[in-house]
């Protein structure tokens, strides 16, 4: 097992409080969604003294809400993976773009975070993150512009941004002159994937952004090569192992090139990939790298904190079929996000029509899930979902739950659902319970998108 | 041309210039996405006086945006239309939750303004407007509370909601007890389509509510009919007019069904009917219909503000063909949202990264349309994007633009996406640019999801 270095030094703790604090008394009213208007205006910090309970009825509905249990258990997790690999983490911050949940992640032994734009590297920055990748292209020259105001800002940060052709370093190197950056800005080049995203297919376009960088060291320093290997996903699971197995070789052919040119500016080199589907292969892949210069592996899975109760749910069958028995023994990522509504009407047989929509809950890879129901005033605690149920649509205010013709469903009910793909659902709240297994809320936590 | 009365009572002017005040003066700075992070913090009403261009790179990208001259100029076509039609507009405030947007709609002759949920009326009542239509069922014992304690703080508020079924009917009657009303509850019957959403399906289950009704008359007044017809939507126009209206009949006939058994508690009868999509056709069809009461025709469409670039676009094309030669003088409605990104890497013949993803841009029902291409320091003026170009996915925070292997596109090149379905674009924005022709920023407007 390597040693590592687990302090938080890709935070600032009192940065952090600072944060917590100011975010602590923002106000929380009637125009706060899925707070209860009758209730008098309140703080952020507020709320967990309320006593709200989300089966009595006390709240509107929708809510999202997180389970307190499920992301202290998550973040044991990746704790002790990160113990077992020796990787460290960089979570994506736009998954929940919050600073309560940054805190957490810092808490989690996170050695900073990863965002993808300047306005998240500013969230980020001012929860107190001090280490900050953006897995991104900068540039417009407002992006090079806002680095340099955030650098000023916070002259501890340590900010990287990507590179991938020729032309975005020379256009980095220029908006970097006029921007009056202090130092070098600090680069990662970027490897794609054939028929992928952003990053170089081939060794060709790796030696032409080489060699562009070559010309522009004076402003950029190159630190690492960096990949996003998550889009890779079919019904072959080995099929798409290979797949990703074979990118990672391609992206450690690009790291050995850059060493053997001596292109990396920095005392220690960073491989980095991304994604919640396949951080043990890269993990394990990285860690056998050798350069002449030392070097860190860094995953990005941004999803670890709440995982999913469909996509990344199924994804970690897949995750628990490759890692060692050892590890397997720290048990499977838990969802932590749900959203729960209400049975507003039941004008047809098979069908109930929910207070939950596409304004609510995400619908990019999957509809919600119905895991709970539960009949307020009736049940002592909610009971699985009937495993026939499905939401087979939703409006922008409205979801359409799917039933059997005969099975007792009424106006009033609750329903939790499950998320899968939980980004494109924390963008839907700016305030989302935090609650103990019996659904009383403990707090809350804010989002800033 | 029927006579009708075009005073802005159903707003606050005071309210509304608290609250235009109020948000004017909201922080905007970094961590606001859209605003460039190295200007100084600002406040909202101060962005117009920054000189800010979106084509001059003075921004980062994506950038959401408003054409001020489409704005304007579809609150002028709505307002002809009302005056055509003697119809009455509350527009769905869902689509883009803006206290300015909201003010403008007033200016544009509206009568009031629609929500879906009790958190949005507050929005709404705190943005000044004082007639309410809530367009779906009160489930909650929260929602109720909510909307007596939002009836509490503006006593002036006029405040109705939507029934479907003896137990909803049931369900407000106890929770309106409980909240301690100042009076009755005013409530809309709801009729449905069956495969449709909420809403009575047939007469039986139309008559069961009505006989909810009178037992509850003591708490709940019945003040009008409501459908929803938006949903009616196939490649074959004739036969989706056939349906709607036959749809629309049997809401006069539910009503004329009320109407004979004296359940309106109100001194006049409101029929409404949502959506952007046939609202000449409720207009028409709706003006026809005499009760024993006077009724008033109530449309929703919450679109018509911002039109978009595909969805509503198309259908445009099909309420032109309905309308009478006379109101087609208007014109037609103007495309007003726009988000701009910047082409961020070419990793591929036939392929461009744009800065813009499913946290910036609508992909429910189509993904962004490429709709101006632009180099900056280079074009004197956006020109048309290829027709053959395409946003063909998105990621989180990408999008993929495939165009011909041999067309012109470099990174740094800025692209004006236009917009199918503008609620889901508005939803990831908390500040959106208005704009001169020449995409000079002359402002913004808040959003409060």
């Amino acid at each position: 097992m390597p040693s590592r270095d687990t302090s938080m030094d890709g935070f600032d703790q009192a940065a952090i409080d600072a944060a917590l604090a100011k975010v602590g008394v923002g106000k929380i009213d009637g125009i706060t969604k899925g707070f209860p208007a009758h209730l008098p205006a309140t703080t952020l910090a507020g709320i967990g003294g309320l006593g709200l309970n989300l089966l009595r009825g006390d709240t509107p509905y929708p809510v999202a809400v997180l389970l307190r249990s499920a992301l202290d258990h998550n973040g044991q997790w990746m704790r002790q993976f990160l113990t077992h690999t020796g990787a460290y983490l960089m979570p994506h911050g736009k998954t929940t773009m919050s600073p309560q949940l940054f805190a957490l992640q810092a808490g989690n032994g996170c050695w900073g975070l990863t965002v993808a734009t300047i306005q998240q590297a500013m969230v980020a920055a001012e929860s107190g993150c001090r280490r900050i990748l953006m897995a991104n292209q900068m540039v417009s020259r407002a992006d090079v512009a806002g680095a340099a105001a955030l650098l000023r800002r916070c002259p501890d940060l340590v900010f990287w941004s990507y590179v991938d052709s020729a032309e975005g370093v020379r256009r980095l190197h220029d908006f970097a002159g006029a921007a009056g950056l202090g130092g070098k800005l600090r680069v990662l080049l970027e490897v794609g994937m054939m028929g992928g995203r952003t990053g170089c297919r081939r060794m060709d376009q790796v030696s032409a952004t080489l060699d562009a960088l070559a010309q522009c060291a004076a402003s950029l320093s190159l630190e690492g090569v960096a990949c996003f290997e998550g889009l890779v996903h079919s019904e072959d699971a080995q099929a798409d192992e290979r797949k990703v197995g074979a990118f990672l070789d391609f992206v450690i052919e690009a790291a050995r090139a850059a060493d053997s040119r001596s292109a990396f500016g920095s005392e220690e080199v960073l491989l980095t990939a991304g994604g919640s589907a396949y951080f043990d292969m890269v993990a394990r892949r990285f860690a056998e790298i050798r350069l002449t210069k030392k070097t860190r592996v860094v995953i990005r899975s941004g999803c670890y904190l709440t995982h999913d109760s469909h996509y990344y749910d199924d994804i970690f069958d897949r995750i628990e079929g490759r890692i060692p028995e050892a590890w397997r023994r720290m048990g499977r990522l838990r969802p932590a996000l749900f959203v729960w509504s209400m049975v507003q009407s039941r004008p047809e047989p098979g069908l109930a029509i929910l207070t939950m929509g596409k304004r609510d809950a995400s619908f990019d890879i999957d509809l919600p899930r119905p895991v709970w129901r539960y009949r307020p005033g009736v049940d002592k605690e909610p009971t699985a979902a009937l495993s026939g149920w499905s939401v087979k649509g939703m409006n922008d205010q409205h979801a359409y739950l799917a039933m059997g013709a005969d099975d007792e469903l009424r106006v009033g009910d609750l329903i939790a659902c499950g998320i899968s793909h939980p980004c494109t659902t924390f963008d839907r709240w700016r305030m989302i319970y935090l609650a103990d297994d019996d659904w009383s809320v403990t707090g809350a936590v804010t989002t800033q998108f």
